[in-house]
């Protein structure tokens, strides 16, 4: 057990948007939320899983939608009431703690303002270790757990719950209505016991989100060895590509933001190209027509200079980054866990290579 | 307190039919499930609304959707039984008695073979006095009721729990859901008290079906009258067309059948020619470049020989039809009444005027 102080959320919100793999929202947007209400209401109380008991109502809480829209829809001042009184209501029991469901610059942060302003712990777990797209991938419909009862709130005072027969289909409906309300919403999903989450949780990522939030600011204190090294070791990335991006598509449909960023090499990658694709988080990387990493493994812009990250709807023409490839976590490389979220899911014609075998030998390796 | 069997359910689904004005769906599938539910239960107690006590929960249930789709879905089991057991849950108290929502073939009999199947009374009254398309389009919205805490589920067993800020969001956050669940889906909403019922709910709905229903059955049998002559009057409608079908377009869109029926004269209107829009249910009746009536008054067409409704999606090539203007519910025509349900709101370019005085010195008087 430890507090998250103003200090803490900067960073956590820094290393959740590089896990963010281009999703998970603005960091900015997310963290002037966590910081105005651990500011108003004081620290929160972080818990390691091993922490919670076995019969605890453990709840993830989230936004849902187009991170194009988080950024410009205001979050209310109820909405995390409305989902406690909502989820409480139906289980007739209190809410025990929140977690994020997903790491990300937005859904990393707004829990720890939830949690802040209903005076209720934050545990150390997440559903993802990452960002993903859709509702059901989480470690937790490998675990067998429900989505549902799954509670929405818009920021006009709108409630759903829905109780559906799968998680493929909360994703449906929940999506649907999230469409309806403007393409961003609130929601509490995946109630668990502290049992589940000790067995299904991707454990630690919010200390993990922390340390990687501090090492950026620092990366460029790093002794003998250069930033980028600096960087690559203490993330334990993938170099696949340095480039200028000379052009973004996008497209918001169906409250996703999917499109393609494409790359001229810059540095030691000069004459070369590269091109990402996206569905709020990055999908797919390919350089010289060559595949060089696929969902599930993490595929994060960063800043050339700064090492930041650069979230899928901050991308613009001119900036320069680096495409850098994370391994995901264990449990998304199982057969489950790439029908859930491997690269033939999202209609990208690959099989699923972990990122360092498609590195090995490489373009990569330049 | 009356009770409903078989043959009375023939009757009122006839009907409701006709004061579906085209919409509500066929009354073929609503008179098997709810003849299949008495035959297997035993008859339905029908109240009066001046039986129900004034703390007595009431509840409105329905199918919600596209007609077209709503005579190909198969209607399951347990439809009846989950929205009971979720609107009962919310309340933590039993639901009294169900009431229809509006009259017409497939939704003046869902009700009854639910109520058969639960073993709970039915209410003499619903909610439009006719077939509106949209679920805020009731009486209950003018008596200032939320169509919220809503409940819909679907054939599958998804189900979801809609509490929104006006009744317009439970109608466009609802259809997103239905959409999603194949456009149609059963729904209970507009939860009501005893007392409510009594001051909002349009009275003697289901006996007024029954009687119009052994009316159109006898129409041949009646005396020294044509049966034209006779229909015209056990309706109280008024002629406003009789012709063939000579196209029909048609578009399910938005879960909902939007479409138009043009018609070349026949008899006394030989030369001249009719159409009539819908959405679901008949809009606009136009003879000859003239509006002879509108929302939210009746337009029923009804077959030439046998004087049985024709719903919008049983609409085809060749078949001779009446086109009959009946007066809707008082209420609706009020300033209130016509925000709600008016040509207006259907984006019909026209005032309303009843249609008593449209077809006065009109082309009805041919």
């Amino acid at each position: 057990m430890r507090k998250i102080d103003v200090k803490d959320i900067e960073n956590i919100a820094l290393g959740a948007a590089l896990l963010g793999a281009g999703g998970g929202g603005d960091p900015y947007i997310g963290k002037l939320v966590a910081i105005g209400a651990v500011k108003e209401k004081g620290p929160v109380t972080l818990l390691d899983p091993e922490e919670v008991p076995d019969d605890a109502l453990v709840v993830p809480i989230a936004m849902m939608g187009a991170p194009t829209v988080l950024a410009e829809k205001a979050i209310g001042e109820k909405e995390y009431e409305t989902l406690y009184n909502m989820m409480s209501r139906f289980y007739g029991k209190s809410i025990y703690a929140f977690i994020p469901i997903e790491a990300g610059g937005v859904n990393s942060m707004l829990p720890i303002a939830a949690c802040a302003k209903l005076g209720i712990p934050l545990v150390d777990a997440d559903g993802m270790g990452r960002a993903f797209p859709e509702l059901q991938m989480v470690t937790f419909t490998m675990g067998g757990m429900s989505a549902s009862p799954m509670a929405l709130t818009d920021e006009k005072g709108n409630c759903v719950i829905f109780e559906t027969i799968t998680n493929k289909w909360t994703e449906d409906l929940a999506r649907a209505v999230t469409m309806s309300c403007g393409a961003a919403v609130s929601v509490a999903l995946y109630p668990m016991s502290g049992k589940q989450l000790k067995q299904y949780a991707v454990k630690n990522i919010v200390t993990r989100s922390q340390r990687l939030g501090e090492a950026i600011k620092t990366v460029k204190n790093c002794g003998d060895k250069t930033p980028e090294e600096h960087f690559l070791e203490f993330s334990e990335g993938f170099k696949l590509f340095k480039g200028k991006i000379s052009d973004v598509l996008r497209e918001t449909r169906g409250a996703f933001n999917f499109g393609k960023v494409i790359l001229d090499g810059i540095g030691e990658y000069k004459g070369k190209s590269a091109y990402v694709e996206f569905q709020n988080e990055n999908l797919l990387a390919c350089v010289e027509g060559e595949i060089l990493a696929t969902v599930p493994d993490l595929i994060c812009l960063v800043d050339a200079e700064t090492f930041v990250p650069v979230t899928t709807d901050a991308l613009k023409y001119g900036k320069r980054v680096y495409v850098i490839g994370l391994k995901c976590f264990e449990m998304w490389r199982s057969p489950e866990g790439l029908e859930l979220v491997g690269p033939k899911y999202f209609g990208c014609d690959t099989e699923y290579i972990p990122v360092e075998t498609r590195c090995k030998g490489g373009a990569a390796d330049v």
